[in-house]
């Protein structure tokens, strides 16, 4: 299988690599795209040497040739291009089977979506695809034949719930989700949350804006309104259920009662495998395992919308559709830096997504260019949202 | 859809009956089998209007008979056979499309073995079946094309979690035992466990044997046999996790790690619609259904099987194949009988089953009726033993 990774740098993007080496030469990275990491870019390039490297701007292409000649014991070096561009031919311009989407944001959107458009198999890790250009990007699905793949491990988990029954039998899809470290926090101590304690997450490492999203639920509300356009279900059928351990990723509730769940370790590279070679599923390490030799607890509660709006927000959005889900995105990125720049409190994340999302959720992109149009104008409402607010609380 | 039914009056019986209801015209139960339980059986033959039923003797035959004298508004009565060859009657002479194998005791096998060689479709309820009589069993299901669809909870989850992957893709099933009500009771009490408290079950209401079976663990032994001859697994690779919930009935390992678990409310209802509508799952009633808007915590922990050694000497049957699962069953029923009747106490139950097995634990039936005969053989050997037992003891 011969393979592009958009994101290369990232969580995923070093998880799948690791997955790639644990298929001993049966997946070949053919092109990597990543930001700005250097350092973790270059010995990359120097294992998996692709024909073709896409980095963020020319200033980082030179840092990545430099580091190739202090490194590279020979004179091969790959085609190294950068921007949109770069991230549009590692799809179009080598001859991949499958394009794993990890680069984070909306800049990895267009190169997704031509994937998508090719009829490539997509591992999905990337939440604009869904959340911000999910009508147009199932249209195109549909046309091309394209699998879609989730590598999140709660709609991959569902992925695999789902092959328990047909698709007119299911009833209703069940995300888990950790709840986060406000899971008992009073209402009342909410606003006085610092973005040190939010950053802790109980469960899973991850970057920064993720961990936050995590904090306020607004990830579980994305992956709501990403479940509703991968499996196509009504957001009414998608529900939420706390389960502080994180070892049952999802579950489907089929019409006759029957409720099938995906449990397992949380580690990325099952999924990420999983979205490789499915229908397959193949021999993974030992230590990738659940164990059921000692006492294990497994806890499960409903999520507070009052003391988590976002969560709510996100529902409301994935009813609206049309750009919702895209300016509850941007709006929300713009929210969680003003809130790590303490610009604003933890509630004004919701505060600002909520009045964001009244001055621009309405609109209903119909292009791709049209959703970056619409990601850019939300972003700038909120900008300005979040600065108003700034002021009035500082 | 055509049904018969072996053991329409006991709890299984009784609940096919309901299913049959909900299917609202779409089942026809045209044979009922029963054991001595008329005031059970002629409102269900008023009701269903089977064209054959099977009682356990003339006397019942006649007080039947009577009954609907007295209760049947119409001169319409129903063939009535009694014994193994009514057993027989109810699936060689009713053109039935499946059959429901819910008789307790190996008095259900060779009905049970004549519908699989007839290649119809079996919902299996009877234990016997596969503890007894598993190798020659599944010999006829595949020579014949039969369907095996078991109703116990935790097999028809199996069942279920299979759907996620294939076979050669399974490491190990998973099947969750209550723990019964000497979960936490220490080794040095349960010498003095009385009929009383071993009757007492935790989650499930069931019969007198089964309810003992189940605080012995016995009865998860027995599932663990027919869990190797249902889906061909050696003993080695199913697992047993007590989890006193009773809500995961059952989970598959696949060798890339994840995990599918079949969770679902406690009613037979579910396993047995299951059974016979697989592979539609159809339509549930509302009360069916798991609820997540309430706190639930789902408890895992491994088997003691230095407290259970049923449990242990289950594996040890399965791993020895040939007859010692028919052993294994005839001993325990007798053990159990021994035990309520006061006659040796509650480690007596392993005590007289162990020394039958060793007894007569090696015969290698290759035949029905040798079958038969090794149940016949290990029932007078165990009754010669807890006699015994009963006289140390006494």
């Amino acid at each position: 299988m011969r393979l592009s990774i958009l994101g290369s740098t990232g969580s995923i993007g070093r998880n799948t690599l690791q997955v790639v080496r644990e298929m001993a030469g049966r997946v070949r990275p053919l092109a990597l795209a990543a930001g700005r990491n250097v350092d973790e870019l270059v010995p990359q390039i120097l294992e998996f040497r692709p024909a073709l490297v896409s980095v963020e701007d020319d200033g980082v292409r030179r840092r990545v040739l430099e580091a190739l000649d202090q490194s590279a014991l020979d004179a091969w070096r790959p085609e190294i291009l950068t921007g949109q561009e770069g991230l549009l031919a590692c799809v179009a311009d080598v001859d991949c089977d499958a394009v794993v989407s990890a680069a984070v944001g909306v800049v990895g959107l267009p190169a997704t979506y031509e994937a998508i458009r090719r009829g490539k198999r997509v591992a999905l890790a990337n939440k604009e695809v869904l959340v911000a250009a999910g009508e147009l990007v199932m249209v195109a699905a549909t046309a091309s034949g394209a699998e879609l793949l989730p590598v999140d491990s709660e709609h991959n988990a569902l992925h695999q719930c789902l092959r328990a029954g047909r698709r007119e039998e299911v009833d209703r899809l069940i995300l888990t989700a950790s709840g986060g470290p406000f899971r008992r926090t009073p209402a009342s101590e909410m606003e006085a949350v610092t973005p040190e304690q939010a950053l802790r997450h109980p469960t899973w490492k991850m970057g920064a804006r993720i961990t936050i999203d995590s904090s306020t639920m607004m990830n579980k509300g994305f992956e709501v309104i990403e479940a509703c356009w991968l499996f196509g279900f009504g957001p009414e059928r998608v529900q939420v259920v706390v389960h502080p351990q994180s070892i049952v990723h999802a579950m489907v509730e089929y019409r006759d009662g029957s409720v099938i769940a995906q449990l397992g370790p949380p580690d990325m590279k099952l999924p990420i495998r999983y979205a490789l070679t499915d229908p397959d599923r193949e021999q993974g390490p030992p230590e990738r395992r659940l164990r059921w030799d000692a006492v294990r607890n497994l806890e499960f509660e409903p999520p507070d919308l009052a003391r988590f709006p976002l969560l709510r927000l996100a529902y409301e959005a994935a009813e609206s559709g049309g750009g919702a889900g895209c300016v509850l995105n941007a709006a929300d990125e713009v929210a969680v830096a003003a809130f790590l720049d303490r610009e604003i409190p933890y509630l004004g994340i919701p505060g600002v997504v909520e009045k964001t999302l009244e001055r621009c959720g309405d609109r209903r992109p119909s292009t791709l260019s049209e959703v970056v149009a619409l990601d850019r104008e939300a972003r700038a409402a909120a900008k300005e949202i979040a600065a108003a607010w700034a002021v009035a609380v500082g």
